[in-house]
C-alpha cells in the first residue's frame, strides 16, 4: 500500500481504522480554529478539537495560576485569549507577533515584566527563525531571549518540544505515552520532545528533515519513514 | 577643598595639574562629536580627541578586519561610519538603534548574519536597558541576544566593560593601566572593566550607583567616593 495513500487521506484512514488522532503544531499566528479552515481549505480532514496548539495551553496555565497576561502575539491569535482576564498584568505572553514586534511593543512588554518582583514571562515556543515567501523571519524564540536578557529571567515555554505540551496532547486523546507514536519532521521539537515525554516517535523524510538530522548528537528517530502515507503505512500494518 | 570642587570644573582642574584624562563612555545614539557638543553646552570642558566610544573603536577593528558592516544603529551615529566601506557587507555592526529597532530592520540584519558561513556580530555594548523621560527602554544587549541566538552565534562585543575598549583608551593618552584611574558609577561595566585591564578603579556614589553595588559578588573598587569632585581632591592630594 506504501506510496499509494495521500498525505491528505492519512488523517481519514487513521480514524477509520479506530485510532486516535492529535495534530500537535506550534503556529502561533492563528487561532486553532484559523488553522483548522486553513487545512480544511487544503483538503484535510481535521476539527479544531484534534488540535494542540501553544495558545489554548498557555490559556489553560493562565487559568490555573491566576495569571493576568498583557499580550504581545499576532492579531490573529488574539481571539484566543478572548475569556481570559486581561485587566493589571501580572506576566505577559509572547508569541510570533510578526508586524507586532515594533520597538515600542517590546519596550512596553518590557516594562510589564520589569515592574514585578519577579518576571513571569510564557513564551508561545522558542523558535529561532522561519522562511516565508518574502524571505527568512526571526521567530518568537529570538525575541524571548531579547526580554529574557533584559529582565534577568527565563521564560516558560508552551509548546513543542515542552513535555507539558506532549502532555496535554495525551490527554485530550485519553491515551498514555507507551501506546502513542509521534510522527514529525522536526528532530528536536517533534521526535525529541515527544520521546522525552515516553512516547516512540517516526522522523518524517519530508518538509524540515535535513539528512544532517540523522547525525544529531542526542535525539534518535525510534524509525525514519519517508513521508506521512508510508508512516501510516507501517503503523497499520502492525496492528 | 572637598565640596567646593565642582563636577563641571573637575576635568579643568585635572588637565590643570598636569594628568592626563580621558572620558569612556558607552554613548551610541551620537557621533563622537554630537556627545561631545551636548556635554559643551552643558558647560563641560571637552573635546572630540578626549573621548573614547563604542563607534570609533568598532571601525578601528573594521578596518583592522578588512570587515564591511550592515549598520544597525542609531540615524545620529551613522555619520561615524562615513569613511568604512558597507558595500556586499561581511559583518552586522548593531548600536542602540531606538527607534531603527522595527521589525524589517531586524528580519535583515538577522538575513545579513544567517547568509554568512560564520556569523560576524559586532555589538556597541551589551546594556540590558536604560532610562529616558518617557520611560524605560530594551537596550542595545536585549536585540544582540536575539540576534545571537537566532543566529547561533556570539557578538563581539565592544565598549565598557570589554578590555579592548580600555586598552584602546589608555594607548590615545600613552599611559600604562598602572599609572591609570578609572572613575565611574557603573560596578560592571566602569570598575570591573577597568580593573580587569590593570587599571586602579573608583565608584562615585552617583548617577547608576546603588547601595547593593557594595555587595557585588565580584567586583570591589579599590576605593568609594560620594561624587567626582571628591575624586579629583583625593586624586590631587596623592600626586
Amino acid at each position: 500500500m506504501a506510496g499509494t495513500l495521500h498525505r491528505k487521506t492519512a488523517p481519514v484512514v487513521i480514524k477509520a481504522s479506530g485510532l486516535k488522532l492529535q495534530f500537535c503544531t506550534n503556529e502561533t499566528q492563528a487561532t486553532r480554529e484559523g488553522f483548522v479552515k486553513k487545512l480544511q481549505g487544503m483538503g484535510f480532514d481535521i476539527s479544531a478539537a484534534e488540535v494542540t496548539a501553544p495558545a489554548p495551553a498557555a490559556c489553560r496555565i493562565l487559568k490555573e495560576r491566576s495569571l493576568r497576561p498583557h499580550l504581545l502575539v499576532h492579531n490573529d491569535l488574539v481571539p484566543e485569549f478572548a475569556e481570559i482576564d486581561k485587566t493589571n498584568p501580572n506576566c505577559v505572553v509572547i508569541g510570533d507577533a510578526a508586524e507586532n514586534f515594533t520597538y515600542a511593543n517590546l519596550n512596553e512588554a518590557f516594562r510589564v515584566l520589569i515592574g514585578m518582583e519577579k518576571p513571569v514571562l510564557i513564551s508561545l515556543g522558542k523558535g529561532r527563525y522561519y522562511k516565508e515567501t518574502d524571505g527568512l523571519k526571526l521567530d518568537v524564540g529570538a525575541y524571548m531571549k531579547a526580554l529574557e536578557y533584559a529582565c534577568d529571567t527565563q521564560a516558560e515555554v508552551v509548546g513543542k518540544p515542552a513535555k507539558m505540551f506532549f502532555e496535554s496532547a495525551l490527554a485530550e486523546m485519553g491515551v498514555p505515552p507507551q501506546q502513542a507514536i509521534m510522527i514529525g519532521d522536526d528532530i528536536v521539537n517533534d521526535v525529541g520532545g515527544a520521546q522525552r515525554c515516553g512516547m516512540r516517535a517516526l522522523q518524517v523524510r519530508t518538509g524540515k528533515y535535513r539528512p544532517c538530522d540523522e547525525n544529531h548528537p542526542h535525539v534518535k528517530p525510534d524509525a525514519y519513514v519517508n513521508n506521512l502515507a508510508e508512516a501510516v503505512d507501517i503503523i497499520l500494518q502492525q496492528l
